[in-house]
């Protein structure tokens, strides 16, 4: 396309917002929000600070050194910051290792031996140096294990098939209806007897990257290991399997289970002019998983939370109440971090809290839970938002780990994005810098910049 | 992230709409328009067909080879599809060719001498075999061009480096803001001597890619050659013109002008049952330029629009007026498959025609004109699309091939989809297939296809 049109965001449009939302709202708010935009859609600098924690240190497993470098990187950049407060908290964090690279093979009695992309599942034991092998018995739900029964399934390799429903407008309807195989399919398989267990990535996207994630075991259930395999290889191995019955799988893993370490979350604080006792938390995890550079999950959640404060400094936004950012510590496995973080503040008074944890897309609103009056004030801010497209203003949920503070009386809020792309990258070596856009993810930063700035001067 | 959450669109929500829109519109078109994005959310067809079309045709510039075999290509793709008529429109197009890969070099005084990777930009004159050499002047603006003057310019290279503006929420305000430099600046330099321009690419982005795009003469003015430089490349130029003021710059580029050859239009459609003699147009433009694979300029908008035809005959809607889907030529050069199909169908009637021409990105909504009664009510359709976090419906564009539509009494209408990475890839090497996410490119194909059965069924 040639031409020059469309969605000429003028400043006319934006003071023909307000108004509504209250006798003190009006068109100084929409001229701050539009700087806030503004001036998140001129800089590199969070997008930098991006490529930074991607390039230079990459996928940041809770418990390994790499996470601990995030730890002291965020540390610094927040140090840099002229802030009024940073800190770290402490405390014990799993340390799962995942050991060499996995290696997996099919051998079929009429199309031979051919190998297969796969990986550990986050926290899954190993196989051991000698693999595990075994006639692969393909299912697509629990339901169908059950009937199988042990005299089907004990010995053997079960391979969780169900595909992601492409039919949800978010993303999250197909991840939601087919993760229970990653997390609870080493449980429900082993109770029949299996020796281990290959599960489709829990992904809408068609490719060749295994997705890996939090998988979980019960204590009174044997603990068998289980991998992630690609949706592409997935379909390969179904095609294997019913064109020989008989089918054998391999696979070896040596992940390994390790004392617990030491790991931090970091904060970083603007204190408030006028209550500097109430707190507005913006955050993200800074734990991802290991086959990437964590950039969508969470890096980009991240740069964003320290991007509000320097846009907050930048355009010489004075916050009444303190504005606190947190780099939370291992979302991804057991949430030490949101768990440690909300005992430790259990004291305090958080106001609101907003989490950015769906990657760095275009944002469409937020979502929210909170008291009626909270979420009904939340409601009326849409109409700042608007002439930025974003026009979501719905209850849901605000985040992982800051959903702990259920009790604390905070709006708990999340920044909902585009999840067309999401699951693409999540958990899989394609979560890579590269697969972020600058302004997309700039977009999300001013949005939730914006709504602090409205939370702080206007509460909740 | 590792939850499950967030924007179910929910039955409940979907018979929430509707009502307002008129006494006939209920429910059921809430349900036929969640099936077209259903069907079109599981369907990989469309998809592929870009896959084909960017990796088997490749950048299909007006006038070449490739374009015809596009032509051939989508003629095969419709004749396919079991539709009342396929057929072709044929008319003269202009056939610049722009022969080797481009060379230019800066030498400066004091860092030496720097290639950088430049296009000719399109219909370019070129330089000859010896290319052009001369002093490089740098501007921002055909203002600091006047001011200039002869004296300063004559036998001179301009290099024209005025950045995309930033700040605007859409990216085509960027980009229309400095694209006067690409399309007029060979005319403006000629006429104070300049022997050839140098344009910085219009493009939001940061990066190594150099874009072209349509440049113009004027008869009255010597015809200068012009290339583009990627906006990296143009920080860099800009860096050494700093330090050395004396830096030249040198370009070689062999495009020729040739005698004009025969292309086409193509147009499938599926005949309406009340009323065949009343179209509802929907289309794209199935040239591109050459320097990438024209996915997303235009190969989306092309397989959107067969899409569009694919999933009324898939879910068996039956259009009451005719759908016709026209892939329309030369869009990026002189228009002239948009002018001839005007001209061709002036004694028929449209009703509507819809472009998508933004690329294959998540849709936000349409844009269009029209007369009063026809606008309102493609307002009144919003409310059908708000549960697929659609909300754009205003006065807007509708596209460069329906423009000519404009004295049909048809609703121009164009697609309009996030901006955010458009000029990431537009005019550039990086307008590949890989850079068009499957599920975002077809919520874009089926809002059409749900815009089009509204306005089939209720009109406008």
């Amino acid at each position: 396309m040639k031409y020059v049109l469309f969605i000429a965001v003028t400043i006319v449009f934006l003071f023909g917002v307000g108004g509504k939302a209250g006798a003190n709202v009006g068109s100084e708010d929409s001229l701050v929000i539009r700087n806030i935009f503004s001036e998140a859609l001129v800089s590199f600098e969070s997008y930098e600070n991006l490529r930074y924690l991607c390039k230079n240190i990459g996928g940041r497993l809770t418990g390994s050194e790499s996470a601990e470098n995030a730890v002291d990187w965020v540390f610094k950049i927040l140090g840099e910051m002229n802030l009024n407060r940073v800190y770290k908290q402490e405390f014990p964090v799993r340390n799962w290792i995942r050991g060499d690279k996995e290696y997996a093979y099919a051998e079929s009695r009429i199309s031979g031996k051919k190998e297969f992309n796969v990986c550990a599942l986050g926290v899954s034991e190993g196989t051991g140096d000698k693999g595990v092998m075994g006639r692969i018995i393909e299912v697509k739900s629990f339901d169908e294990l059950k009937k199988l029964g042990r005299e089907n399934i004990e010995g053997k390799i079960v391979f969780f098939n169900r595909a992601a429903d492409q039919t949800g407008i978010s993303t999250y309807n197909g991840y939601g209806g087919s993760v229970d195989q990653r997390v609870r399919g080493a449980i429900e398989a082993a109770r029949y007897g299996a020796v281990g267990v290959v599960v489709r990535s829990a992904t809408v996207s068609l490719d060749n990257f295994p997705h890996t994630g939090i998988m979980r075991y019960n204590d009174s259930i044997p603990r068998i290991p289980a991998i992630g395999i690609s949706t592409m290889g997935a379909d390969e191995l179904s095609r294997m399997r019913t064109e020989d019955e008989e089918l054998t799988f391999y696979f070896r893993t040596t992940c390994s289970q390790n004392p617990d370490v030491i790991s931090h979350n970091v904060i970083g604080e603007i204190r408030g002019t006028e209550k500097p006792e109430e707190v507005i938390l913006v955050g993200g995890h800074l734990d991802s998983w290991d086959l990437g550079e964590g950039a969508h999950d969470d890096g980009a959640g991240i740069v964003q939370s320290i991007e509000v404060l320097r846009l907050f400094q930048k355009l010489g936004i004075r916050p009444r109440h303190t504005l606190r950012m947190v780099a939370f510590m291992d979302e991804e496995i057991d949430q030490k971090g949101g768990r440690y973080y909300a005992e430790a503040t259990k004291n305090e008074k958080h106001i609101a809290a907003i989490e950015s944890d769906g990657g760095g897309f275009i944002p469409h609103g937020f979502s929210f839970s909170g008291t009626r009056e909270q979420t009904e004030k939340l409601r009326i801010f849409k109409e700042f938002f608007t002439p930025y497209l974003i026009h979501y203003f719905e209850k849901g949920g605000g985040g992982v780990d800051i959903s702990f503070l259920r009790n604390s009386g905070a709006a708990l809020i999340g920044l909902v994005v585009d999840s067309q792309r999401y699951f693409d990258h999540h958990h899989s070596a394609n979560d890579v810098f590269e697969s972020v856009n600058r302004r997309e993810m700039q977009m999300g930063a001013a949005a939730i910049a914006g709504l602090v700035y409205l939370i702080d001067k206007y509460e909740l």
